[in-house]
């Protein structure tokens, strides 16, 4: 099926578009108006280039409020679409769009619109040209996709179909019985499909359309709905991409072009009109790898916080940390000085490492080059719109049996290790064998990892959202607010199921935010208490937090005696849900890292987002 | 009458919010909770900052879903309220707002509603507090004014009134007869009066609440008609902002203080409550003047364009070129490097330069200095909230009769040349006399400044349009979205009525972007092929346009014969509105700043924003 993009939904100049398309697998594009107007290249020119790219030229839309005018009007609108008729015979353009007039010149007229579409359709015609009618959603007359059909179909012209745009459709609040009458309208009369997705938002549906659209699966439409019945109706066009919005015209056009296309490849697949390898959800966090240019203050904390040195890479430096069955590797091979200490891969437990992995591939992630001895483990790893690298992996069951003692104690209690231990599958590659064992064994523990929050580059944050939740088949939660003293950040969870994966995706108020905020490493440990004084004691600085917040809590919540007082010594904050409590601490940062210890009672499913004022704006005290 | 702001209207820490607050001249705050919670201070230590600072603690806001339901809900509600209490007097407020409940517990009950709320009321009275009652828009049950009044009305309480809000009731959007109600309430039961404008946006009110309130003046509610009506009643509190705003959040709450106090002073002035001295309107632009750290590249481009070097100031660095009406100064005392040649200062024509200054200084904009040798005229200055110097002057009589003649000379044309007319009045400081005149003399032409275009910092837009149209009396256009292909940039133009004084504004598409738009200066003359062919030949390189721009033009508009191939050859783009024609075409940039030549015909008002995207296309790709 082929796939196209509209270049208006790209950043930068049309030859920076054209290239960005095809690199990121279109088949064709629409040429927006403008694109071509502002471009010193000749319409010649623009279509050598597309053929170079492997590109075809797929539509134009040089035309507006053409129909159901009076004929003076008409005529003058004629002479304007030969000109440009003539155009997209030089840039090789054989359909053109028409939207509905939205004119206050333009009558109610649909025998007038009729006629005057089959004259232009004429017209067209001569120049070996189809016209494809299309009913804006604010169309002064015609604003239904129904009643542009009505009018095609009156007008009787081989060279007339109707465009279908999903914006125009579902913006207006389309009920599933709306979107029957596609299947009314022949295949080969539905000359053309844009398709563009958008925030349920409550607005002005013109500056909805012109500024909030997004790709497929990242908004409220169901374009899966919409595309079943188009593909129904016996449509076999292009699946186009016209999406106005105001963040991918700053956005780098490669990675705007990339996410556009994974979108339609799994509006694809929602529709059952293109299989990609199946979903293969992770089944826990095997490690966190932290890369480091002097592994000192990072490992100091991993100390503090109750981390012993478990194994060393055979090959490479990089030691494994360990802490119950949470796994952090340190990796001080050559980094930046002034990048500091990051976040930069993930192991993620796969019952399935090749199959996660042929997913991320036909969905356009970049495959990371094995760069491995010749004993390591063949792991297979993408990298993540944030540049993440995320390792599909297997813990093999030397480290499975450390978890089962783990799971013992901790059973008594009643905390939540159990999802973390994994008995890997002995026929896959187990990453742990490449790592040689220290003589300091770690101290049985039903710590894990319970997080990862990872911050994302501002234009990227809905690529992220889809990325982790149609790549790793992860289940996206509410987008929220956290209000930072500096600006407002916007954070969404993706998560298993069962808890057993769960990363916080956010994102900075401005362009450039993404390097003010740390990333962080929640550690789920069945008494934080025990676990932040252990850490205090052990010479670790938690953040501090301000008596204001206990005098709240105290107003707020009734607490069996001292427990507010514990709070309050230790800098630990406080959440609940309908499901249990949250009580939560963070270490101080180092680098763009720091570390968070978190307790969860009671099948609290949040992140304690109603902290999260408190404690940016106890982070940024501390940067001043 | 006092003024207050509330912290959440500020970026940062509370402690940069009320130094923020204090040094704009306000006299009160109203804490917001969650920047109390998050701060290291005691209430007492907060109390006595403010009391350093001069600032009153006028409202404290911590309680929510307090009233209308059931009892031991209620009872709940109540030990949290004392908690409250007893905090607001560590922190010396004396008034604490209660919402109107938004909870699904509350119920339809006025009289339940009455009774808890005076129950309330009597245990605020015993800790000397006062609570003021106001309807959210999206309260459950209670989402008016005149309802919350009745509840007030009914319970009876002297310590219990209402807190009228101006977004709560104009975004309901009030009918002027719908504000009568507030004349029924008496002065002293309005316990509070909290403002905030909007821009009338279609979209769901919380999130219109939460995100896009503006200071008053830069929205689109009557506040000042509102603010009538809340004195005519008789409330004698503070005014205070309550403004949610994301831009705000990230600005710097210095800047964002004063442009808040500004927008009070301005209401109060219309309201016609407070005296301002009065608006000097400027009938022209005296001159330009930009700082450039190697005068060569600008002064060759003056040269070329027709600029003469006129005369020289007595004791500074500064030359004077003229070109008919149109001056520039070009300046090179000490600047760095690396900001390039810029615009810095705006010379305007005041019938009243003191006056002006007056009013500017009386709306806080900073005073500049006046760094002037012994002889030099005492010149007015002021500083933009983009840094941009406006000089309130006058351009004496010698230079008047060059303008007389340049004027006589443009008459045969038709040309607007007599706005800048200006005969200085004998008893005004005239700039002119500090330049010494040199040989070379100009070439009489009507060339004058049509208008200046000047790059505002991104959080600082709303304010920008505010200051000039506020401070300099000048009337502001319709704001305009201008594509650039690496983002959207917003236009909007302040105007003399008369079209002497033109500057348009425009903020880039994230913060930042100030840096990478040019400011420029637009010139009119009454013959731009003339003037643009006079460039080339004397070796001025024009922005190249498109030859697809002058193809869509042919398509678009019928022109005499000839005319397009000229506009094809030296670059000129061309729009029209309902009054005439515009013409014009734009040199290359040097430093940040470039001109444009441009014809004004038949009256046409805008400023060619049809043209911008090609125009900005083309920018950009002279920078790659």
């Amino acid at each position: 099926m082929h796939t196209s993009i509209a270049t208006v939904s790209l950043s930068g100049s049309l030859t920076e578009k054209l290239a960005a398309a095809a690199r990121a697998g279109f088949g064709g594009v629409e040429i927006f108006e403008n694109d071509l107007l502002a471009s010193p290249l000749t319409p010649e020119e623009i279509r050598a280039r597309c053929a170079d790219l492997g590109l075809s030229v797929d539509l134009y839309q040089p035309l507006r409020d053409i129909e159901a005018v009076p004929d003076h009007v008409f005529a003058r609108n004629l002479r304007r679409a030969r000109h440009k008729f003539a155009l997209m015979n030089r840039l090789g353009a054989d359909t053109v769009l028409v939207c509905s007039s939205v004119s206050p010149d333009a009558v109610d007229d649909d025998s007038l619109a009729a006629r005057q579409l089959s004259q232009l359709a004429d017209s067209a015609h001569e120049f070996g040209i189809r016209v494809a009618y299309e009913a804006l959603a604010w169309g002064r007359h015609v604003n239904t996709y129904d009643h542009a059909w009505r009018i095609v179909e009156a007008a009787g012209h081989p060279a007339l179909g109707v465009c279908l745009d999903s914006f125009h459709i579902l913006s207006r609040g389309s009920e599933p019985e709306d979107l029957e009458g596609i299947a009314d309208i022949p295949g080969e009369k539905i000359f053309f499909l844009q398709l563009a997705d958008a925030p349920l938002l409550a607005m002005d549906v013109l500056q909805w359309s012109r500024h909030h659209r997004c790709f497929p699966g990242q908004g409220g439409f169901d374009l899966a709905g919409l595309l079943r019945h188009v593909l129904a109706a016996g449509y076999r066009g292009p699946l186009s991409l016209e999406v106005f919005n105001d963040v991918f015209r700053q956005a780098d056009a490669g990675s705007t072009a990339v996410d556009a296309h994974r979108s339609l490849l799994l509006l694809r697949e929602a529709a059952g009109a293109g299989a990609l390898p199946p979903a293969v959800v992770p089944t826990g966090v095997a490690f966190a790898e932290l890369l480091t240019p002097d592994a000192e203050p990072v490992t100091g904390l991993l100390t503090a916080l109750g981390f012993t040195r478990a194994a060393r890479h055979r090959g490479k430096p990089v030691d494994l940390w360990q802490w119950g069955e949470a796994r952090i590797l340190v990796n001080t091979a050559a980094t930046a000085r002034r990048d500091g200490t990051r976040l930069a891969a993930i192991g993620l437990e796969s019952p399935d490492p090749a199959g996660a992995a042929r997913r991320a591939e036909a969905l356009l992630a970049p495959v990371l080059p094995r760069r491995r001895g010749p004993e390591d483990a063949p792991l297979d790893a993408v990298a993540a719109p944030d540049g993440t690298e995320l390792f599909f992996c297997a813990t093999a069951t030397a480290t499975a049996t450390a978890t089962a003692t783990a799971t013992a104690t901790a059973t008594a209690t009643g905390a939540s290790a159990t999802a973390s231990a994994t008995v890997a599958d002995p026929e896959l590659p187990d990453w742990r064998a490449d790592f040689t064992d220290l003589p300091d064994t770690a101290v049985p523990s039903a710590t894990r990892i319970d997080h990862l929050a990872l911050t994302q580059p501002w234009h990227h944050f809905d690529e992220a959202t889809l990325f982790h939740r149609s790549v790793l088949g992860l289940t996206a939660q509410e987008s929220v607010d956290l209000a930072d003293p500096y600006g407002l950040l916007r954070s969404r969870a993706v998560a298993a199921g069962d808890g057993s994966v769960r990363i916080a995706l956010s994102v900075g108020a401005a362009p450039g935010d993404d390097t003010v905020h740390a990333q962080h490493i929640a550690l789920a440990t069945d008494d934080v208490m025990a676990a932040a004084r252990r850490f205090r004691d052990a010479g670790g600085r938690l953040l501090p937090v301000p008596a204001n917040y206990y005098d709240d809590l105290a107003a707020r919540y009734e607490f069996a005696d001292g427990e507010l007082d514990t709070y309050r010594e230790l800098g630990i904050l406080y959440d609940h849900d309908a499901h249990g409590a949250f009580r939560h601490c963070y270490t101080e940062i180092v680098g763009r890292v720091f570390f968070e210890l978190v307790q969860r009672d009671g099948g609290y499913q949040g992140y304690g987002a109603a902290n999260a004022p408190v404690r940016l704006a106890a982070q940024q005290a501390g940067r001043r």
